[in-house]
């Protein structure tokens, strides 16, 4: 089928629409929305942050438990400084130990204490559970098929994700 | 059609399976991957910060372009003393200023200032289009129809958005 705007430019610089631009709000707003649900009972249930939470999650996933400072950073999309005292605050509380890297010198790792790691996986199974009510929940309602279902959550994440790969 | 599943309970305490808890991640992903993108943007071309952009943004749909500090900081959810910290730094670029509120002895309320107002709209239109680029796009291509459209974005919204309200 022929389109008759294929012929004018991408239009690229153009602004949303009212409606593009509100569909966008929502999105955004309701994202926040489920995140900060989810950290509220994360911490009310399990005494972590979700950055605590996304530093056990990425040791407990790592081979021997643990990863160099610089590795678990990228893993959680942080900076090292605001790691740095991060890490720092959970060795007080025992979740974490930082020991000098037996491979890199200039490096230190970060690995999982066996009280950190017991922790995280009484968090986990209270935090899927959250996950399931307030996400999954919503798209397959009691794990019926009367919901929409997840399709249209993989057609938005997979243009979504798609889209931003094209762009670099 | 019957649900051979509805007879059972509602199972509200099981987890998600392997592949809902993808579909979740990918979800929280995407939608961190693509923030980050459009922080960036906003950082890089109007030297503003998502925090700024959302005080500035909240102040500038304001009635006289003020607010006190407790509506702002709920407007934008956000703690009274991380919003305290922030405003004196945006009250130092000249963005905006803090007057004793004339209504409330005890309230303070922040002030749009022109600078802020002009930093704003210049920041505004930037950010839309880059909100075109990175969002809209990935559904309605170059203003086409050839994508998926945004309708599946508005089905996963409505489904999150009525759950979590039925939830309380």
């Amino acid at each position: 089928m022929e389109n008759s705007l294929a012929a004018e430019s991408p239009n690229r610089r153009r602004s949303p629409t009212a409606e593009e631009l509100r569909v966008w709000r929502d999105f955004v707003e309701t994202g926040d929305r489920i995140r900060s649900r989810l950290a509220a009972r994360l911490q009310a249930e399990s005494g972590l942050s979700t950055g605590d939470y996304a530093v056990l999650l990425a040791l407990s996933e790592a081979p021997g438990r643990r990863l160099r400072s610089s590795e678990l950073a990228a893993a959680i999309d942080w900076e090292r400084s605001r790691l740095s005292h991060h890490l720092g605050r959970m060795e007080a509380r025992g979740l974490v130990v930082r020991e000098a890297s037996a491979h890199d010198s200039r490096g230190a790792e970060a690995v999982l204490t066996a009280a950190g790691a017991s922790q995280f996986r009484r968090a986990s199974a209270s935090h899927l559970r959250a996950v399931q009510e307030l996400f999954v929940e919503a798209f397959v309602p009691g794990g019926r098929h009367d919901g929409v279902g997840l399709r249209p959550v993989e057609e938005v994440t997979g243009a979504l994700r798609e889209h931003l790969a094209s762009m670099g």
